[in-house]
């Protein structure tokens, strides 16, 4: 039996609405797994005390967070738009800086500094889109299953208007997914697992996103997208397929969204309506919301507040390079940020998220697309960081609640590294 | 004579819309004052070359910020909102931390963390409210002469509408602005100035606004205040003030809102309409645009493309503690995004701010409040920052311009601490 204590300030959501504070207590962790939250060592059942105590007094101690969404290989130039919105973007910044993933050398240069920048967030777990590149692709999960980080990691799938240097016929984009899939089977990951990574349906024919809908009917893959980001995006859908009654029916057209226990997720959502709303609720896919890449690209504002209130899964995500930071703590506070600007300028109907909810969706909300995870309760893997918020001087020292320390932290220290990380029980740093 | 030449990658604004970009240069100190900037050491004049070389290449170098508004005891708690508007957030954490700095010692402990942590921060100039406390106010013009920063800074007046212990009679508060500036002037600083700073309108009675106006008549002094940052409160002066076509103008009722060469800053213009921007452009008064304070209290967006388009002076503002950050390259971002979402959601006709008109708004735009301030070119006051972008680590090191590397880390490391800064030509570290 393997297993540890760390002693600290701990925080996790009890649910949506609410934190649980603990202070100066004790979590457990045996083979992976939290054995819960003791406010006392006396409380603890017997077995579990005999554990290695970590005293990390002082610090604040709260779950790894879930980054549900983006691109690897743009990591190198986030922090750099211009002044573009999304389809500008991608031919001027995006597609000539990705097409270099072709050649391995760069690739494993720009994937390094990616996988450690990483390791240093609150981010424990993260779903990417790498390049079309098969090879990249593998060195990318290769790369991420050293690291300990866990990953869900796609091999992009582009088949029309994208340009020459960036582009796969239908047959070789299939073939070269079937052989990524075998690969990766091949190489036993306990971290890393595949995703399919269709760009969006702009880049993809009818003909690859069928054939991709074929492989999760066949093999039960999950599957991430873009959905909904941008008005001129949604438009160039409709006329590329006329027979859909909204973006989302047309990735369920092609048996890619979600459903019969497939799981899905979808970028953005920024301009969804009922019948997409209604359709990602039936399915059960999960909104990776992205605040920062949304502003950044001038796309607007996410209806966050409806979707909670309508019950669909919502994570956070960086969104990486059209959202900046790499930090999902940073993200929690772009959310109710923006949350705050929907309220005041697009529906007073819709209240801003507070920071427990962001909390929640930073954590158990794209934390759940991972299984039981997200969470310090007893029975969730063991994902968890820890924060020091002693350099923070303020005046109000002792004075500030286990919330309120953890809420500045975020606001003030949010891009910053965070002292420990703890992945499934595995000790990261 | 006293100068130092500073060689790196030196970059500044030509006008609002121009970055000036010079790759591995030479910026020449003479007295504080800036030489101008040279692409080679045999440009200069010879008289100039004998001066001390200080080898920064590799880092860049740009103008030192100014901060046009920011509440220095609030310091101690940015980032703690709740889920509140201005007026609650005022009654619940404003006004209770306030009063706290009728002890000097607890001042002392807070203004030195506020200090320490303004001095790395790439702000040389900054204008503050402190409290209504004279003793405190003092004593953070002391600590902040000491520190090398230039400063405006002012004593708080509130003589109504505020709580018990928060609170002066009209005759306490005028008195005490009196003694405040003779103190002052006899302390004889040279980088701390006064400037009267009437909380706003609601919280001063009609005759101390008078006597404030009256007191800006004989003595030419500055002052800055707040308006027209929340619907609620445009209405109650509107109530406290009937006779006054809107918000600015109440204050113009009192001779307080600038003209007659008198300086005025007015932090957020959230909601100006066409009279108050009319009578801003006539009285030149500074707006300091707040975009993080507006975002956290939910105020909304000002429409910052608009008054420039008007010819209104601008600034950038941290506004602590309803902005988070103490980083004006933080808000630099900040402004960039709202105006994003502004264009978007508000009005397609006013296109977002550009990453050099957000430059020239935290350089130029609020430098000029301090005279020449804000740019590296000959005859300016020499306040510059050094940043090292080194270790924000890219594959496309070595294939981004000079103007992309400074983007890239105004978002990336737009909170981290300058490596250097210079004042009007002294070096604080």
């Amino acid at each position: 039996m393997n297993g540890f204590i760390l002693k600290g300030d701990i925080i996790y959501s009890k649910n949506r609405e609410e934190l649980l504070t603990f202070p100066g207590s004790y979590l457990v962790c045996r083979d992976g797994v939290s054995e819960g939250v003791y406010r006392e060592l006396s409380d603890m059942p017997e077995d579990l005390r005999s554990f290695k105590l970590i005293d990390l007094s002082g610090r604040l101690i709260i779950p790894g967070m879930t980054d549900l969404h983006l691109h690897a290989p743009q990591y190198g130039f986030r922090g750099l738009w211009g002044d573009m919105e999304l389809l500008d973007w991608l031919n001027i910044h995006t597609f000539p800086e990705e097409a270099r993933y072709a050649e391995l050398t760069y690739a494993e240069n720009a994937y390094k500094i990616f996988i450690k920048d990483m390791v240093i967030t609150s981010t424990t777990r993260f779903c990417a889109f790498s390049s079309i590149h098969r090879e990249a692709t593998e060195l990318l999960m290769d790369l991420t299953e050293e690291s300990g980080l866990k990953a869900y990691i796609g091999k992009v799938n582009m088949d029309r208007n994208s340009p020459d240097y960036l582009c796969e016929t239908t047959d070789e984009s299939y073939e070269e997914t079937l052989r990524w899939l075998s690969d990766t089977e091949g190489r036993h990951y306990k971290n890393v697992f595949p995703i399919l990574t269709p760009r969006f349906i702009p880049s993809c024919t009818d003909e690859l996103m069928k054939k991709l809908g074929e492989l999760i009917e066949e093999r039960g893959l999950p599957l991430q997208s873009h959905l909904s980001e941008n008005k001129s995006e949604i438009d160039w859908v409709k006329e590329l397929c006329p027979w859909s009654g909204c973006y989302g029916d047309a990735y369920e057209g092609f048996g890619c969204f979600g459903g019969h226990g497939n799981r899905t997720i979808m970028a953005h959502c920024v301009w969804s309506g009922d019948e997409e709303i209604g359709l990602m609720k039936k399915n059960g896919v999960y909104i990776a919301h992205s605040p920062s890449s949304n502003t950044n690209i001038a796309s607007g504002i996410a209806p966050i507040r409806k979707y909670l209130e309508k019950g669909l899964n919502v994570g956070l995500a960086t969104d990486m390079s059209g959202g900046t930071t790499n930090s999902i703590i940073r993200i929690m506070t772009d959310a109710i940020s923006v949350s705050k600007l929907y309220w005041r300028l697009c529906d007073e109907t819709k209240k801003p998220l507070t920071f427990p909810e962001a909390f929640y969706l930073a954590t158990l909300g794209g934390g759940s697309f991972f299984g039981k995870v997200g969470s310090l309760e007893k029975g969730y893997e063991l994902d968890a960081v820890v924060l020091d918020d002693s350099k923070l001087e303020t005046p109000m020292d002792g004075r500030l609640s286990l919330a309120e320390r953890l809420e500045r932290y975020c606001y003030i220290a949010g891009d910053s590294p965070v002292e420990h990380k703890f992945v499934a029980g595995q000790k990261l740093f």
